[in-house]
């Protein structure tokens, strides 16, 4: 008897929850904990419904699912299983290491399959842990043969997720398209405050009394994806950019983190620019 | 059109959610939001169901519910309608005050009744708000007396809910099961820190580096009944205890508002010593 | 025997604080507290002195500091007295009713002397607490008709402090010369997200999962001027925009009530576009 | 030119600033950062004074200052240099991973000289860091031969500190006499609430809507210690006591982390059953 997740996403109408739930009950399935949201603006109905039960035949379910939906419904059945990311990053280790601990102590909810550095910075890291570090450097080509040379190592493995762990490089429109709604940063700010670079400089600058960071699935517009978690920490005259930056580095693996975990209990469902976060 | 709340509390089984939803179906009711939770320990199940549509007979369709849940479930219909509210209290005025503005501004989700004093402190601000205050000594009188004056200028309303706003006498068992899960108290700690009296003076003696405040029903222990919200803040060791109690205040009266608003808008299920909020 | 507090701003040399601490102890002063910060950046030193001890001359204070301090030193000898304030407001409450309720039982440490609006709306809750109010309209008048009018109020007051408490008019560059780092603003955004105009609209249609309040002094430039006090709160995918603002209340008031709280302490120095606040 | 940490607790006196001041002075020490406290109930002075400069003869300095100041006064000359500390561990791996892992990256503050599990669980662990793990069963022997053995270990390094990273072995009086104000615990709880065992469980029964952690200096009564740090966290109705040790371990990590940092930088005093913590 295994648990099986069923998300849905559609045009809103009346008694949707009725002929969902009667269809799962037709296939015996039990729901054991069961979330839905309505976005009144949009018209869009998202649920997130864990069962637990056996399906014999996961593609009869989904296309009895789709008959009792409006047209255009998303439906997905996700069994359970361990899910596969990959990290990419530059020299900063904080988040790398967050990882690769949870991953290393079986509580990160998927496997790390590799890291790719555009620094050596964290090859003897990542290599503690027994994961492939791969060493690509931006230096000396295009934008467009770095991307490639990672796009090909990415390719030997089967992922869900690719993870910015503090990757400094900004990716081009052509190799985000690839991975749509599969790319996860972790911006170092409260973003729409301190877009772009040196997010802590220009904090430190303002003058501001608290700062945060946001994770985020990356969209071609830089830091304009939709936002997945944030947080943020009081600050005060007495730090310096560095300073802000060192206790930054605080919030940014746990956001990074509590962010991880939602994606990866399939928690998070992305709607426009936005996200509905089933938590 | 009207909107209506179903709130179910009832011992766990398969289908449960399907039989809900196509009763209300059936009744022509369109569900807006819709939460479940199961107690997997109790067996128990917990759904709170906002719909819109007209109907025409509440008890047909509470027995209809009725008929498809298991015995001894728990049903309540509730049309949209003001609740009223009395407040007790003794001199402190932050969590009295913050009330009656919500009030006087339509904000509070009810109206305030009367204010029921063991001082006359607080007699002018209440009648600034045209709000009725009552004067009734603790002095000099058993507390038998003391609550029954109590009680009995609390019959001349239709209460729903009965608020201890820095409220300093200590309860009977009699009074209190006359509003069985009605008296909502703020206790200025971080329940179970620091019960009983003083907290603020317990904190500063034992250094600690946070303080909280604590919204909860009363029942017959003290200080134990359910919790309905909770709230801390840091402080450190410039504070002593009148500044712990200046610095607390902020987050009684945050966190009262909080726990009011919850049950105001009946997302608060009673379990036991626990509660299920739905937010 | 009173307390003097003596706050002192300078270019940054060596042996500041000893010089410093002798003069008061020559005077007879007994340091009670003390908070010193040197900006590195800008080699400025700044400090609060918390003394006790009977000054017959402040003059003579003054000047001796002075002649112990590098040229173009700040120094402000405060003895203790309560401090006044006059509020500019529209239509919310919120803030207002925070501030009015603590002047009424003594805790805000400042008088309101008067409540400016540019609507009628909270003229019946100010004169609850005997607070005068003035109705002065902007419509069918010029920007700077509307703000002379302000003004020649205002004169009636000796006032240390102006609050905008949820105040909709933007200020002109003259009528804030007038009063220079005395105008105190609550801005309903975690700025710099969200500058200007409807920022909970924008927060909203930006899908972020935390919104925030600040304090701030007015300055030229809107919304730039030096921040006090930062607040933040998590908000979700249930959040409509109108829902953010009612969420965002709270932090408001306790924003600029916290940043109010700093300022008549005179805890809070400006330097350039930011403050040093010794909490 | 070296930095120089001077640390002064002593009876509070009027003129201690000056004085302290003064000498430093004269010895051609520029402050660069002072913070100073003083306990008005125990009439106590706390300084901690940041300077710069080159000192000949601490022990001179030392007397100086002694020579200036109330009789039996605490005062220590702290030189930059790096710290040592040693961890205790049972199974658990949050606080340790975090520990290590800053320590790898030099941004701890602090060199860990061994780890002393009563568990093998974490040795491959520590040893992917290269750091000394040694094996103390507490099985089939007494506590004061499990403590002897843990003693003789730690006695082949010259330590600061003892961290209890997540030991779940209760230490006797006569070791914790050893090291008076040098072991640091972890304790699951947001003390004083939840003494003692399982407090996860204890908070799950109790049906608490905040969970928290301490970070306190180990005496001999358990978990009354001086409070160095705490946090906090929102849990809901959704948590199993489970879910609340998973959510737990977040803080746990967090907040052990940032007491160590305010050890290890030397911002704490101790005083009876406090800290004062100058951050």
């Amino acid at each position: 008897m295994n648990n099986l997740l069923v998300l849905i996403q559609c045009k809103d109408s009346v008694g949707l929850v009725t002929n969902i739930t009667r269809v799962l009950a037709q296939h015996q399935l039990n729901i054991i904990a069961m979330r839905e949201f309505v976005d009144e603006v949009k018209q869009q109905f998202f649920t997130r419904i864990e069962c637990s039960g056996i399906v014999e035949n996961h593609n009869n379910l989904q296309q009895e699912l789709l008959n009792n939906l409006p047209t255009e419904a998303g439906v997905r059945l996700i069994p359970e299983a361990e899910k596969s990311i990959a990290l990419l990053v530059t020299k900063e280790f904080h988040c790398l290491a967050d990882i690769l601990v949870r991953d290393n102590f079986k509580t990160l909810g998927a496997k790390v399959k590799c890291v790719i550095g555009n620094h050596e910075t964290l090859r003897d890291f990542a290599e503690k842990f027994e994961v492939p570090f791969f060493y690509v450097s931006h230096e000396d080509k295009g934008k467009a043969d770095f991307e490639n040379e990672i796009t090909s190592l990415l390719s030997n493995y089967q992922l869900d997720y690719i993870v910015l762990a503090k990757f400094m490089r900004i990716l081009s429109p052509d190799f985000i398209a690839q991975y749509s709604n599969q790319i996860i940063n972790i911006h170092h700010s409260f973003l729409p405050a301190f877009i772009g670079a040196n997010p802590y400089k220009q904090a430190f600058e303002r003058g501001v009394k608290i700062i945060g960071a946001t994770a985020h699935f990356v969209t071609n517009n830089l830091d304009e994806g939709p936002i997945i978690s944030q947080q943020t920490i009081h600050v005060n005259h007495t730090f310096d950019a560095k300073q802000m930056a060192v206790a930054g580095r605080e919030i940014e693996k746990a956001v990074l983190s509590k962010a991880l975990e939602q994606i990866l209990e399939d928690r998070v469902f992305v709607s426009g620019n936005k996200t509905i976060v089933f938590e």
